[in-house]
């Protein structure tokens, strides 16, 4: 992305940024004019929306009962992956120290330009921008690990996953990178937010193993927690990808806006090549059925096979990468299931392998974008560019997958021995929502989970006592007070009825409402419960047995509440 | 909404603008600027948001066993919807091409300008802004579609269905269209989107008949499957819709800037309107109670009846529209009812009805927008431009009007030749999210259904199998394993205790915890599950009957299971 | 916010604006380029989302049974909310009519500039984006009168409350304003908006009182009905914030897109340091769990605290004012609990508490963001700038927390006066969405709760026939006549079995297709119900009792349903 604004500086058309008072060393990152600048933040704010979408497919394809604790992991994510990119990850990224090197850019930790800096308003600029990405891929990674992962040992692998972006992204975007100076090519991101991404996601989700009884029985995905949730979340993130491969153009000026013209459309394109292999294929395969995982994974793999060309290519070309990407995409998730890699929600298949044919479809099918030199003048092989480029994102995308599986495994491997990453089973058979939140779902079998638990794990009785979700408990006790009270209304006109039988009926308190008409209660109303026969009475005359003659009927119990209102 | 900018191209504003290199003749729909572009950019990620509220306000209003369809057929319109605009849709609206009619633009088809014509940018933005209102204008349909078409005749129909709104949408905005051309205003497309997809919505609802059992009540509405959702979704049209009609000035170059603030500020005054009469109405109609879809259908509606001429009202003009539209709206989907139109969603009421009054309302109280020329220098009736504004825009409406049902009608009849349009009566009854998509809903009554189908339906067995959403299977199973060993253990342990009851009690394996006081069961406990009495004991000594002993209170079961992990 | 615009006219330049035809008086609210005007009306878009945010944080929040109802209020919110902003609201606060005083401004309501108005661009985005903070004010305080506040009053109350928010808005941005005057700062609202909004949701949680049983069961937060709605409004109220913040700069033209950028940065820092404070506080006091609402009020309140010096503040110092924020929320949540005000989603913590500290933050950290003149050239008290800004902006907090306090309390006091605030307590426990929407949400005890109070409360009878949402009651229905015609079907069976044992199997109906293997139920069949023993076949021959004969096997009976299908 910074190749093209590096380029423009290196032809010295940043030299109306006034460069004298900052003391940030200039690199392309920040020539930015101020309409360049409001699309980079404008994009940004709408890139950020794609967390929304991210929580919305996670938590609708996890099981119910650890839908709310992969919610809170995704706002841990930004939380701290948003802060420690500040104070180590852009740095790692874009910093220019002295002791930068091709592996890793060292400097501006704490990015903080202080008014009247010459250079403020484009360094926050592109702080914003690239912390969205920043988060975005980090993201990626907590839908692999969902719904078996320790949620502390998962906060302390989001504030250092942050390095597993960092250096990559740097050597594909920072001035110091060694596959930027190669020539490797990445628009919007396919190696290092989504493939970084995705092969962390791989080794993460082969690290925790399983999810418990996973493949008890048979390979078929689980079902999903909240299906209509996956789908919006597919929505947002679509839309938010237009911003995202758009806004990735870094700008408007010069010609920089035709090409952002031009990623949003074949962004659109790509997702609909995807979406519509996807479908054919999910048809097949289900005879006649549609899975929809299929759909929504194949098209957000087809949405990130295009994301690092998404301005290369010719409208067909992106149809055909979208297409391609979403078969990748849509054979991959089975497969690493048969390989024993569990990823709840797909994130390996769908930014991993995607992320990988995404590298290389820029070698085969780039065009060389006159007048940026986002490509550095070359194309790729089908556009007669030879096989350089083919074999420059060949390597990056190599570098790229062992990096994000390698680091992700050392970095759990350490965290592993500080904190244990899979979750103890027991808390596993509950879910996480309760063990970590206090969040009881009601419906979904938690009681008898409890129950079997019980005896094994020790501390449970304090979860035992948790309300399920959506009801308010001092309702019910409300609820049962009534219902006592009325019980005995009806055992005291039993019992007067017994009495006074001979004499006619009397009047009872509930009768003093003119407008009821409250004949004694038959079997067909609707209302009616089963009130259990009582068997005393069939001896003799059966009294209540409490002297406190029920309130119903006059001014409600309530109304002397205590937790009545200041007004009147 | 071109009318504008042909109109700018004709006073030779777009001069401005290379024209020489591209291969594409220049109509006014390529008159954009740099600042213009971005405009029309950002419009349409926001106007994609959209698709986000069509698809939670249409899976709210249907019932939650057709909830996940709706979604696919919203994901499907997407996809197939868009790739058919870019093969031949963009080409029948806009398309240049030497046997344009008036009727019909041919041309341009496979839109996909190469890297250097002069126009990309201008071509790609263009391309995005109207496919953002293709997709919009054929989702549409869907709702009122819900819950009883079949999945495979509606991906035939999406694909399909942007011819319907393609050609119409050629008459108002395309150079070559004779609506166009005798002077009809839509700035935003009550009539080419709204309209077309509304009376679409009507002859489809009403060839697909009435949900099973839909009247079989009454007519009152059925209700809802989330109705959170619901409004959740008119939220997001809400303010997609602010971009949607501020985005239809085409630019903020001029003084089409100042017209995109009018028409945002005029479009949220016309849902104030809209708002307010409907809830009084719903209020008055429903004896103080409010029916969320008069709120919410009412609402929407004053936003179809605004956007036609979005920018040409005044502000109390605007409120009074989206009134009288809102009322147009909640009256007639009550009638449609009667009529035995079954529109799930309101689709017709809210698109069809209120778009026919939007594009009226034109010719009503249509602005002379100086110096724009969108209406071509007509003001409407109201302010004193005589009848010829409001005669065009009655015979645009009537002329889209017929072409929506017509057209639709066709399709659908030549469809259901091929594919049966009406889902199977069984599998209605079963819904589509299991027929289809394979997702069990759980408390919904979905066994019942199965068991009552089973005799006639004979492809029922492996729906039977399908697992509940929400549920991890394989956790089930650990946890039935739970108490059967559970259950054993207590049998072993009344077993000894009969054995060893003279010598006092024996310790357990579960006591060699510290820190359990695993004190015998007794009836308070809050775990405690009714061990049924043994009446094999009371006869003499009761020895459990298999030699396993269990191992609870050891290391757990589970530890030994393979599923876990390749850390330690 | 108009501080600096009003400043930069001071300076001249605004001069480039034409200002002659115009009827309005020119205030700096006008001063905006094209480009500030594109800033200003993406901003408000984006803003506008907040309220799907809000209706998602506030509709997860409160028990399900009332989730409906909270969205309703807020669709009412906006309707009439941003009615009376045109009506008088705007004119309170920026209205410049001659009897305009340091408290209240008076002029332009009804604001409607004609075409031709040199200022009508401007004027219009101007409405907009106060019409959007206007909004979200009004929004905050739906949440704090929750499941207990009368449908009818509220929808008074969001008639008149815009008074509320539009009175104070004046005194800190209206030229007229006192505390404008004085030289108060805020930028984007922590005053105005939020602690406007908290203090009066305070006021309005403490006059309605509790809800029913809220403390009968301890201080414990009640379990919230959709948590992962909950957190997806966190997340769309945090992107929304950034086009907030960023937006409040009202442009982008001099320096002001400088400060955009800091702003949006700044947001992300607060509610990094919020998020990262309020979840260590979260892990601390539950003891190595994590409440949902900790986190979301933390991170909101962080939010809020940054708000009001957006682009004010240095990195770290804006993750420290997030950080107290953020724990000055935690900490208020579970006082005001003990305070007995029940306020269900903590609005008055994370808008009123936060909001106050926001405004002070100011007086402390703010730097003087040359060459803007936002703080009229004065810096905060760590900076250098003296005791007279923070005095200022402590005056202004005091002032605006008693304007909203009292000014609601009146309101509400009034209003009780015509409806009673407080919903009658057996439509509390029966909850608003049944008896104001008539939605009956299932698998929460609605029918347990009204059979209980069937005795008591008169008017039941309606609502006990509502079905519960996400049903079909028709096909419910015909899946009932489907079993009956089944049993009659193994009815007849047996009965033929018994007649012509003898003579071996007749040859039943549903036999005659040819992949039916419909042989005779045994138990383990995975559709069987268990059929009724039939005492009276055993003493002799049973013979099904009426002589229709079931119909199933041939064409189903719903075929000749008159719901089905004008095709064919």
């Amino acid at each position: 992305m910074d190749n093209i604004t590096a380029g423009m500086a290196a032809k010295g058309a940043g030299a109306a940024v006034p460069r004298n008072h900052s003391n940030y060393v200039i690199p392309g990152l920040y020539d930015l004019s101020v309409e360049d600048t409001n699309w980079v933040l404008t994009s940004s704010f709408i890139i950020f929306t794609m967390q929304t979408g991210f929580g919305m497919l996670e938590s609708g394809c996890v099981s119910i009962k650890n839908e709310v604790n992969i919610m809170m992991k995704n706002v841990i994510d930004i939380v701290l992956g948003g802060f420690t990119y500040w104070l180590f990850g852009y740095g790692m990224s874009f910093g220019r120290g002295p002791l930068s090197n091709p592996f890793i850019a060292i400097g501006d930790f704490l990015l903080d330009p202080p008014v009247g800096d010459a250079l403020m308003g484009q360094i926050f600029a592109a702080f914003l921008f690239q912390l969205s990405f920043a988060t975005t891929a980090t993201t990626i990674v907590s839908g692999a690990m969902a719904e078996r992962c320790n949620f502390k040992a998962y906060c302390l692998f989001s504030f250092l996953n942050t390095a597993v972006y960092c250096i990559p992204a740097g050597w594909v975007w920072g001035e110091h990178g060694f596959l930027n100076k190669m020539g490797a090519v990445d628009i919007a991101g396919s190696g290092p937010v989504h493939l970084i991404g995705g092969a962390s996601a791989f080794a993460s989700a082969a690290m925790l193993g399983p999810r418990l009884g996973r493949y008890s029985e048979g390979y078929d995905p689980l079902p999903l927690g909240n299906p209509v949730n996956a789908c919006m979340g597919l929505f947002v993130l679509w839309w938010g990808w237009l911003a995202f491969n758009s806004g990735s153009t870094y700008g408007v000026s010069g010609a920089k806006w035709q090409y952002a013209a031009r990623a949003a459309v074949m962004t659109m394109m790509g997702s609909f090549g995807g979406g519509f292999i996807s479908s054919i294929y999910s048809f097949w395969r289900h005879g006649g059925g549609m899975d929809i995982m299929d759909l929504i994974n194949g098209v957000l793999g087809s949405l990130v096979s295009i994301t690092a060309g998404c301005f290369l290519y010719r409208a067909w070309e992106a149809l055909v990468i979208g297409a391609i990407g979403s078969l990748f995409c849509v054979l991959a998730m089975p497969l690493f299931d048969r390989m024993g890699v569990d990823d709840p929600v797909g994130a390996s298949a769908v930014h991993g392998v995607c992320g990988i044919w995404g590298v290389i479809a820029v070698g085969l099918f780039a065009d060389n974008p006159i007048p940026l030199d986002t490509t550095n003048g070359r194309s790729g092989l089908f556009k007669g560019g030879g096989w350089y480029l083919l074999g420059v994102q060949t390597l990056s995308a190599f570098c790229l997958c062992c990096w994000g599986i390698c680091s992700t495994f050392l970095l759990l491997y350490v965290i592993n021995k500080i904190i244990p990453i899979r979750m103890d089973p027991h808390e596993e058979l509950l879910g996480a929502d309760l063990t970590e939140h206090r969040i009881r779902h009601s419906q979904i079998g938690l009681s008898r989970a409890i129950s079997a638990l019980a005896p094994i794990k020790v501390d449970l009785k304090n979860i035992a006592g948790i309300q399920p979700i959506g009801i308010n408990p001092g309702h019910e006790r409300s609820i049962d007070q009534l219902r006592a009270a009325e019980d005995k209304l009806q055992q005291w006109q039993s019992y007067l009825e017994q009495v006074s039988a001979p004499r006619g009926n009397i009047k009872m308190e509930g009768q003093s409402h003119a407008d009821i008409t409250f004949k004694p209660r038959t079997a067909g109303n609707v209302f009616s419960r089963r009130i259990p026969a009582r068997k005393s009475i069939s001896g003799g005359l059966y009294r209540p047995n409490n002297s406190e003659f029920p309130v119903i009927g006059q001014a409600p119990k309530m109304d002397k509440d205590p937790n009545f209102a200041w007004v009147d």
